[in-house]
């Protein structure tokens, strides 16, 4: 059932890795961070739990790491990608694979897991937010930082809240009965970037 | 264990009631709506079942109407108030008790389990949407639409994005870790409200 201990410090197999993640994918949807157990991703993943422990110390860290797996993919600006584009240009580019995102069963069922762990069991919150939310939002709010200093948004606009009420409304859409399909999601990111400053008006 | 099917149609018990919607609160958190029945319920109100289905056909709706007794008491506009205050007047007097809830931990318990359930379950939402979210929606939509007409906000704003970014901004918020207390979540309302044109601009 477990791998030898003198596996530790192997290098590690890429597709065993990835294999691990799929799995622990699964399982949160399934049943949630606190139905989760290490054991269990190992079985799923037909490996040994010590060849899951010697690559992450805690299911929140292997749940959140899989997490990225699926939600990282459109994180594909450096800072210096930033400065060479308009706020405008910056968004346009970044709409179509959020919406595909955003807009996709396993999106929708991870936020809910995700955010439906949150009080009961605030760990894996915490986890994926200083590993994977936080340095998303530094950037975001370079994004948003630019846009005021070039006068398209208001100088009192407030990053934070900025950001909060751009990714909870599409969470929260997501989760709304009738979630929307990719053109409509589209459609709906648009008018939330509209509506925050990041998009020009619309042409009346 | 059951109440006697005589007692159908009999009047019904204020305080029968409010300890079986207390017991469902209860419940619905600790468990969230799958691993809720309306056994268990019955038994933590020291009811018969037959009692709660008297009233309640579903869990869905019971714990539906639940969540309304801790998160409906700050509807206490009707379309007359709105008509007989400025958007700006009508974001103000709904601020302090909107902050009191979005601070209180049963609310952000109660958000954690119902966007949780979202996917897994979807009946809780579609009967919680149908119920009580859609009026208080159209409520807003009015008044967001008097603003759109004062020149408040844009003429392109869309009623169900901004209600969806106002909201999903104060759900996630909540839900992030370190939740603010009840004057951080003021100051964050104020912020939330401020960007979206529903108060005005700080004063620079």
């Amino acid at each position: 059932m477990t791998a030898p201990a003198r596996g530790r410090g192997r290098p590690r197999d890429p597709e065993t890795d990835a294999a691990i993640l799929r799995a622990a994918l699964e399982v949160f949807v399934e049943r949630g961070i606190e139905g989760l157990s290490i054991e269990q991703v190992a079985k799923r993943a037909g490996v040994g739990k010590l060849t899951v422990y010697r690559r992450w110390a805690t299911k929140e860290e292997l749940v959140s790491q899989a997490i990225q797996t699926i939600v990282g993919e459109e994180l594909t600006f450096s800072l210096d990608d930033l400065d060479a584009l308009s706020p405008y240009e910056i968004t346009e580019r970044a709409l179509p694979a959020a919406a595909e995102l955003a807009a996709s069963p396993a999106y929708r069922a991870l936020i809910a897991r995700i955010l439906g762990s949150a009080v009961s069991h605030p760990s894996l919150m915490a986890v994926t937010w200083e590993r994977y939310i936080l340095p998303r939002r530094r950037l975001a709010a370079y994004l948003i930082e630019r846009a005021r200093q070039e006068g398209l948004l208001a100088p009192d606009a407030d990053a934070d809240v900025l950001i909060d009420m751009m990714v909870g409304a599409v969470m929260y859409r997501a989760l709304q009965p009738g979630p929307p399909d990719t053109a409509e999601m589209l459609r709906y990111l648009r008018a939330v970037y509209r509506q925050a400053g990041l998009l020009p008006p619309e042409p009346s």
